[in-house]
């Protein structure tokens, strides 16, 4: 972590423990739902199971935290320590990740018993720290709370791909909300020029951009020149999605990108990833079950291609990741995140009075036309840590602004999500942007 | 069903009802051992989940017997008919055979509610049967008992599969037997002539063959000549195929059929399937856990390609199916066979007095030279139960006599098994055959 | 080879001469339409390119006869040696397969010099033989004979598939023959019993199967026991497949093996291999050009799984190729062979009065319900050469009688032709044969 | 397209008519070493066979400027029409990209017969043309003067694909320079700030940049912001790279994306593509034919993945197209670009006075780490020539400088090539960057 923020200030032994416990509870919380046969499958190579999402950042604590602080130190298990390995290729060998789901042992008891035993290690630990080694760790555990809510939004969002694929439809939790139709769609003029994004060095910045925690892909901060820009109020919505159907959108190469038009015609995607046509009636899959699509929701569970593809048919673009960031900037991080009840995006509200940004934060990761690259002047972290970010920089877009499954305390302007180009499963969405041509071009 | 035997002369309602009871029993005898994790994984596409097999074999009655002869029947749930239909196109669509594993739901204690219902159902209309409808059901309902014995046999090659996959080296149940050498192997010489195989048209034949029941493809019984021959008084043990690997036996061409030679070299086979070197020991991953290689039990999941290899080493061949039948004839059917408390091959234990043949059944499914195609005169039965066995003679090679896993009952001299060439999971091993030379040929 | 007849008795240094001068010319014959171009592609994994063929009869010569016989023996050139190995593993490394159309060079002139170099030096080796070593060589010799026709057959049914590919829609040679009808199928009753196949030891014997010279797979000669059964008096036609093709022959699981079932779904497959429909009519490619399906012409270019299934909906079966050869055994070797002008199956002709069998040789390849495995009693040759045939002996199918591309005097009752299951590429067709249950069932 | 720069003010009939001449004839002297089976073979999806490389620059002028001017027009030939349309979506159906080594036919010297047809045409147009079409028309000639050099660097990194699978290391033309060492790298440091990038609006800066045609993805000309950096006065040597190699380069993964890792290990990339080790020397496949790899020579022929492997390895960085194409500004277009006798990059030669830089035109494409996205405020041109560029911008990375293989006349500061990240075939190479760290950092 390259952060010059110092976290071990914002942390005594009291506090870093009531946040550990909190967040490793709200894991269970998540998993209370699912059978031990749930957590088990892997539906496909992008999906972990339940079950290993809860080992994983449990090892997470054991290989940072524990490995080299604990007295006496040994695994729990020596196999596990092989198993719950993602992508560290400093920490040793791995399991294969696509083949999660041909592990039935440990179940979910035994991953439960595993969970207890890290949990009171690390309570021993942490009940003995001294001063020096508070300031040391506190960063590598506070990364491990981030990691286990990375992980707590992967779990939902992996859990709803693996019960999409069972015909019997089930239901994760909850019920969807009343069918509505889209409002207007307003659109905000920024004023371009020289603006800074990155999360910010000092306390008073780091307010601004929602909160003091940042991972290493975030910094540096600093310049980017931005033209004048016009970005929309809120989310595109399923209703706006069949238009773009209607007038052939998937059937139509000229809004798409040549590798997009080529997955369109070897996956045969003709809807967002969940939709299915029965009788002439679109049904979306969701956490909460299946049912017709909802004309006033955010279209969720579209790939970059597809956004570009809707942008370029309604005469717009994406925004890039600075416009994105910067618009964001004095907004609140409030919007729809996990909260207990609703596992979906919801309808954006009312227009703000004078036109403000809405579903900026949570509902759906927004797509942004930027790689996902290093920040000019990055540098990841010494050791295994290192490996947490900085090699994924390749083919990869970023997405802004959390989604519906993202804990709270997750979000934040400067945070850059990432995934592929085509990934699907991910609850992605759109949020489009337009160069704002009223203003005297700079160049 | 072309047998010319009455399965109705064989069964009245109370043994009818009896043997059903038996039957299923046992399949969940075979499942205790498995957690509902356990039960969930599909490990490849050759492998069904366990709770797979618990429903397919009660959806077989469902569908074979209770769909028209139960008063208002219905399925006991619209989408397991989907689900548990395994390869009947005459039934309906089903579901896809390699993505059994992404089915989380119904659970392990879903399916056992499943397998309930149709026990009551069944029962029902057993104690309902009048003698005619005795007659005509009979038959599919001694079917069905076959069926499922067919895959308490699968249920355990399979899980085998699943827990080999796991680094934690679980155990499914028991102990192995203590460390053994071969002994020495005897040749027992067969006359040839015109021979008879094929289950027999009558009972005194029945007897002799291995029982009353059986499939269609051991139909109809036919004349086939052959030449004198030698066959082995067992199986190749541990301790032969040893010698064959330090012979170079998987990096020398000249003993492979050229298919086989590709899989050595694309799949990387050095060794029988289940086979680990760990520092230069062998070990064997068994249902009782993994041990190190015992050289006096029978090698065990080799192909045919390896069987084929192995005999062309030693100079010898495997036998036809008829010459193995023919040998078999007069042998009662005893061995080795699923018995609850060894789930593993078996020495062969003290050679005959007189050389008579050992090993015959159990143990080990034997490879033949004979490909899986229908007997003279063959002809499947009429609708979807004419999908059995038929569909399936292309492309696979027969193999006889049973195996350590195959439940008593089960087992006779005209079973004909049949796998592909390259499978490698199934419980199989490897009798050699040779000419007689010292005969004059009759060519 | 472990024929018991010396050929070395029927050649003498000037026959050996001249009948070499006419294989090999044959070949460039064949070859001499194809441009440069042509003869470069390999348009499919088993398509070899034309000049690939011309250069790898060539090495057969090179590699087993120069290498040990010629004095001061050096290969033409060291890479050659390397490049031409088809799949001879004792010889050594060789290039890859499916790779053989990435090699211009040595281009269609190189090969053409290659050849006069080897024709060249065999020349001067047959002006010097003694009669020892005319004896010792004139077997292998007469193998390479037999090996070029072959490989002039496949260079013929591998450009045709090269061709096939280009949406020009190139003609080799010729054009086709006038439209025509189907005649009436004619059946002939076979007794069955105790029966010889295989090639003969003697030359009485040889005769009536067909020459002297026969590959190591058609021995030993040996018995079979065949019931009484009945054999198509003429192949199946286009005009017959059409009605199949009309009542949703390609639609209906009921007809197919699981795997040929399979291939239709996943290849797509709707009519035989060559077969286009453009508004409504199907035309056929040729090495003529591409014109309408005749209806009065054998149908070719059907894989195993279509003849199979066409017998079942025809209710009838395929013969064996012991049926198949025991039925043409007295019959001379006649028909449709390549002829210089026809490059395409043509019509039955008028029966037989009085019922003989019809285009038994020549026209198609039949398809037989045999597996390609070794006779009883087969030894494959010893060293490289043993390689030829033995090794194939596992997923393929046999078929018998020659086809409209093969050389004459490459076709005999005994020959065994081997192809897999979906094999199309090759001129195959098909021949109806049924039990004849007119006669007393002998089980 | 949408410069706003009219290139017909630059031509007349006279001048257009001779550039054409021009053009095409070199496409013709760079093909005349190649034989018509060197011209048909495609050796891998990405590779065009030269044939087909003639007849689609041929079609690009039938395509584009005969078809809606010429009076009367009809296509050469239909099926070339489907043939050589490379991925224009507007223009109807196309021949498979992959399978264009499939086609024999039309010849090279069909295609021949092609490209002088059309020169005919175009030559018969181009007398008559007013000055009104003049101008409609030059811009889209011109297009196809640069569309058909870009071919012709194509052409010759296909050919030398196409050379390097074949064992006899055939050679397209010329002789390697002699050895030599690598000299000592120099580093050329650059203020940053507010500049400039992308094709310029005027005359004199469009000079500046390196002529007056443009592509529509260098447009439009705008703003971004940079640190100030350094960039090294060379490119990486073969000298180097070997030190690279020998510090475990290939093996240690902290070096490497995790894209980039993987390529590795599923591809085994141990070193560049062309090279090969033979008893502990390296040597390299080049259009010259095989040699031992030269260590004063830039290295060549590495992916982006591979660059920014050994770029983390220096401790260094890659450029941004910006950094690039900022320092290029003022250079002259001079450099190894294709010449007529040299095939390959050369050493840099003595280093500049003072520290200018040195091969930044020719040799090799230089990776930069920007992704290939539009400009801000790009639009593609209307119908079928906007998909000619725009729809490719994802999943590559931008290259700069042109390479050994670029006609003359075809590089400037302001091009944009692009390749996916682990495209090797191309001729393309690495310059370092650092950030300047001297300089107080702006953020």
């Amino acid at each position: 972590m390259t952060s010059t923020i110092d976290p071990g200030l914002r942390w005594d032994p009291t506090t870093l423990q009531d946040r550990y416990d909190e967040v490793r509870a709200y894991t269970e919380t998540l998993a209370a739902p699912l059978s031990p046969e749930d957590q088990t499958v892997q539906s496909m190579p992008d999906v972990s199971p339940t079950k290993w999402h809860r080992a994983h950042v449990t090892w997470f604590f054991e290989t940072f935290v524990l490995a080299d602080n604990e007295a006496g130190f040994a695994p729990f298990q020596d196999r596990y320590w092989f198993l719950f390995n993602s992508y560290y290729e400093a920490i040793g060998p791995r399991y294969s990740r696509v083949d999660r789901g041909l592990i039935s042992r440990p179940g979910a008891h035994d991953v439960g018993r595993y969970r207890a035993n890290v949990d009171d290690r690390m309570r021993d630990l942490l009940a003995t720290l001294d001063d020096g080694t508070l300031t040391k760790l506190a960063s590598t555990i506070e990364l491990g709370f981030h990691h286990e809510q990375q992980h707590q939004e992967l779990l939902l969002m992996d859990i709803k791909h693996v019960l999409s694929r069972n015909p019997l439809q089930p239901v994760y939790a909850g019920s969807p909300t009343a069918a509505s139709q889209p409002d207007r769609l307003g659109w905000v003029e920024v004023e371009g020029g020289l603006v800074e994004i990155g999360h910010g060095a000092d306390g008073a910045d780091a307010e601004a951009v929602g909160g003091d925690f940042c991972f290493d892909n975030e910094l540096p901060r600093h310049e980017q020149w931005l033209r004048p820009y016009r970005i929309a109020d809120r989310l595109v919505t399923n209703g706006e999605w069949l238009e773009f159907m209607a007038d052939g959108g998937y059937r139509r190469h000229e809004h798409w990108l040549s590798d997009g038009w080529a997955k369109v015609q070897t996956e045969g995607w003709q809807a967002p990833f969940y939709w299915t046509e029965v009788d002439g009636t679109w049904f979306e899959h969701t956490l909460h079950g299946t049912w017709p699509v909802n004309p006033g929701l955010p279209v969720s569970h579209v790939s970059f291609y597809e956004a570009e593809a809707y942008a370029a048919w309604a005469g717009k673009r994406l925004p890039t990741e600075a416009e994105w960031e910067h618009a964001a900037r004095s907004l609140p991080v409030e919007g729809n995140l996990a909260n207990g009840t609703s596992w979906h995006p919801e309808a954006a509200g009312a227009a703000v009075p004078g036109g403000g940004l809405r579903q900026m934060f949570g509902d759906c990761w927004e797509w942004t036309s930027s790689a996902y690259h290093p920040y000019p002047g990055f540098r990841p972290a010494a050791g295994a840590i290192g490996e947490y970010n900085g090699k994924f920089m390749s083919n990869q877009m970023v997405l802004k602004g959390g989604c519906a499954l993202t804990p709270a305390g997750h979000a934040r302007a400067s945070y850059r999500n990432f995934f592929p180009h085509q990934s699907r499963w991910a609850l992605s969405g759109v949020r489009l942007a337009d160069d704002d041509t009223s203003k005297g071009s700079t160049a």
